[in-house]
């Protein structure tokens, strides 16, 4: 099925694209508004509290909102074990992205751990703030965010987070004693997720930081670190550059300008790198001052959903040389302290990603997905072609609409007799195709586009009236200005590969780089 | 000084308006969109919990935002008592509206009380939800909306609020027990501020009711049991007509109704009543769909002081014969029990209101005006002339710029020493003329159309994609659109009083009535 979406804006762009193909800020702003408004704008009607519209739906927001409304009757809906077959790797072979590394799955899952956040005790509810607030480094609350900054806020330590240095290398405070019981001054954070017993000395590599999903695997815990080496060098910055302000300011000024500085990594290099289109995404907040779908943000139970993207992670990394099972990442941050945070980035930018999709799960993550089609269930969303339509996409009328592989199309066929209009939203969702040029299937990416945009770039930081130099200092405007990779950031910690090697795409990928 | 939006607003009606001085739909959304675009739209970037923007002053609404940032170094503070003579009545005579009745404070008392909201123990931060969202009818939270819902959920009593009859008139419950104990079932919600010993037997004539303010005199009372009453048979009419929903969709659907209702009646009878033009505001809230004021609703510092409206109170209420003292009216809901819902709206309605502005405070609420003056100065706002300017309105020059009332310009002089620009935010705002035919002084006006509009249209009840027949019933959806003024939800109670005659405006006034 084609996108015809970006066909158009490819049309709109004409010969303003440059033969690198780039083009500039105000081809960025028509393509972010065409994709936002392919939808109904925010405030949505219905949320996850009940299947009609009350003041409760539309204002208590520890419930997830929604796109469509609750289903009425439910269609047929395989046993979740069945649909293993839909997800599992055939025979146990996985097939590798032809245009991702390993650094595009690592930092999708440290945004959308910041940032999406189903409720692990309640999963019609969700603990997110519904800001790209950077929470896994400062926490989701002020008591939080105080547990972790550091107490000497004397000359030199002024609005620092907590860190540790082991050798010359800054990582964030160890979260446990040696006994893995819970350090006293950390027992206030969001505790790690952690579902099974793992053994103390794995334990006792976790990090004190803000989010329960932060130290999920070593690379989730490599964006956190060089985030907090950035935020501790951008205080100190600060501190010299205005003495007479004090541990507050100094703290809340460096964050101000961190958030928007992510949030640049976002659209810049990651949104960029999911981009099919030559198109180069800029985050120029201006495109949201006056367009109609800056509403208060809202994740929605869809939005919880569509990103689980489990399909993207290999069976093994090679960890400098020693194979790792994706199985044994989890929770431990050993292989990252082992190697540094360089050498880890490295380790994720030069290995590529698996792709995304169906017949592409790792078996160790095969209950995630049957959770994901359970959590969708438990919601009551509609099916695939419902968003489909919603989306201003076509229903897909047969099965091989859906995807072109026969295999996935005979799957679909059996887990729903034939009645394509009963394929449900997750299944659907990642049985499509890929866009061509794109990581990302068509409805996915359609999807993650309106509420990436759409919340993105309405973060209170990017607005209208605070988005300026009194809000960050000159330095510090100028310094977001200056950010489009994660590269950038490890460039300033003094590391040696270049930016443009910290890279979400593959070196054979023909199309084109990163964010230039 | 003239008032010149209006002017201009008056010459683009031009012709448009009729005979009878009302305009359309059209004219009204002109009319909107140009008085709130005379200031900065939200996000604030400054609120009251530091003098910079941080992440917490974008996104901590237990604070109050700010128009302005807060004043770098304050100008000539004079002693408090001595504001008292800018307030006091002359020789404590009082001076009569000629334009408004005492339903017009009654009505402006009860919407701030439960939308402004300063934390009495923080006069920095707020408990306001920070929506028009009835929370003296529902309660701030969901306990305390449990708490006031009727127990019994059998069928004939679905969704209701509790309430008790005396006689045929229904009431909302007594909050104490015959010995001046709250009764244990109503612990949970904020309990009247009471700021005096009152005794037991006027103790418990103070009723169950969401908000701590709504009981603060037998107006607020009223208000609040018409509210009640007008719920309880919406419910009823909504259980008749929809026998399979349950307890909690009977509710929540009342609710969703019912606030609505009350923005059509803040828009078109209060509104229209402050107004000096001739043009018929009217509650569509598709002017804010579009509009780019229309951003997330914080209730702000200048917010929460415009709107001390002491000097509209009379110094005495005649109840139906007998002079009652307003410092006898506080906290005692006896008057209102006395003499029933209707009588006590026609008492409201037939009596002038005292005129808004210096000089004609009662004694017994000098107290308030002094403690509006230190709320200014604690959190730090700056003077009269940084608001005018930054709300389109050239500076004063002179104090005769400010008050063509020789008496209130020697005060002024002679409290600011001479330097129009100390001349503080709250001194300033009261002590302006009256607008021409509009019951208030002019950039008071100007703060409360911005602040009025801009958040009641904004209601997500009035959102898009919400105002509609799914979320209200089509029942529903034509009730609140056939509510104009309090007098129609009177009339629906069987009231023999003519709605218009539930009037904000002095029939004495030759003008025009409130809203058609």
């Amino acid at each position: 099925m084609s996108n015809s979406l970006f066909d158009e804006v490819l049309k709109l762009a004409g010969g303003a694209i440059d033969a690198c193909g780039w083009a500039d800020s105000a081809l960025s702003k028509v393509m972010v508004n065409k994709l936002v408004e392919c939808t109904r704008n925010r405030p949505h009607p219905w949320s996850t509290t009940s299947d009609y519209t009350s003041w409760k739906s539309l204002t208590d927001r520890t419930y997830q909102a929604r796109h469509l409304p609750a289903a009425e009757a439910p269609g047929r809906q395989p046993d979740p074990d069945k649909i293993d077959v839909l997800f599992a790797r055939p025979n146990g072979t996985q097939t590798f992205s032809n245009k991702s590394t390993c650094l595009f799955p690592a930092f999708a899952q440290y945004l959308t751990d910041g940032f999406i956040r189903t409720d692990p005790n309640n999963r019609a509810k969700t603990t997110s703030n519904h800001e790209i607030d950077l929470c896994p480094l400062y926490g989701r609350t002020e008591a939080q965010t105080l547990i972790l900054r550091e107490n000497d806020n004397s000359q030199g330590s002024r609005g620092r987070l907590k860190s540790q240095f082991i050798g010359s290398e800054e990582f964030p405070c160890f979260l446990y004693l040696p006994n893995g019981t819970v350090k006293p001054e950390f027992v206030g954070l969001d505790q790690p997720l952690v579902g099974i017993p793992i053994p103390v000395s794995q334990l006792t590599t976790l990090f004190a930081v803000g989010g329960d999903r932060a130290n999920s695997t070593p690379f989730s815990s490599m964006m956190n670190t060089l985030l907090l080496r950035e935020h501790n060098r951008v205080a100190g910055e600060l501190e010299r550059q205005n003495q007479s302000w004090d541990d507050e300011r100094v703290f809340q000024t460096a964050r101000n300008i961190m958030i928007p500085m992510f949030i640049k990594i976002v659209v810049e290099q990651y949104i960029n790198h999911i981009s099919p289109t030559p198109v180069n995404f800029v985050a120029d907040p201006s495109v949201a001052w006056t367009a109609n779908w800056n509403r208060p943000n809202w994740v929605t139970a869809e939005f919880s959903l569509l990103y689980r993207w489990h399909s993207l992670m290999p069976d093994v990394i090679d960890w400098q040389g020693t194979d790792i099972a994706i199985a044994n990442l989890g929770l431990n941050n050993k292989p990252l302290l082992d190697v540094g945070l360089e050498a880890a980035f490295t380790i994720a930018a030069v290995q590529p990603a698996a792709k995304l999709g169906a017949l592409n799960t790792n078996a160790a993550l095969l209950p995630l997905e049957r959770l994901a089609v359970l959590q969708a269930r438990s919601n009551h969303l509609r099916g695939y072609n419902a968003y489909r339509v919603q989306f201003g996409l076509p229903r897909a009328e047969t099965f091989t609409d859906i995807s072109s592989d026969p295999r996935i199309v005979t799957i679909l066929q059996d887990l729903y007799e034939n009645k394509v209009d009963d394929v449900e939203f997750y299944p659907g969702l990642f049985s499509e195709d890929r866009v061509p040029k794109c990581p990302l299937p068509g409805l996915l990416l359609r999807m993650v586009g309106v509420d990436a945009f759409s919340q993105a770039l309405t973060n209170p930081l990017l607005s209208e009236h605070v988005y300026n130099e009194k809000t960050f200092t000159a330095w510090g405007f100028q310094l977001i200005k200056d950010t489009r990779c994660l590269g950038d950031l490890l460039a300033r910690q003094g590391a040696k590969i270049h930016p443009k090697a910290v890279t979400m795409t593959l070196p054979s990928w023909s199309y084109c780089w990163d964010a230039p």
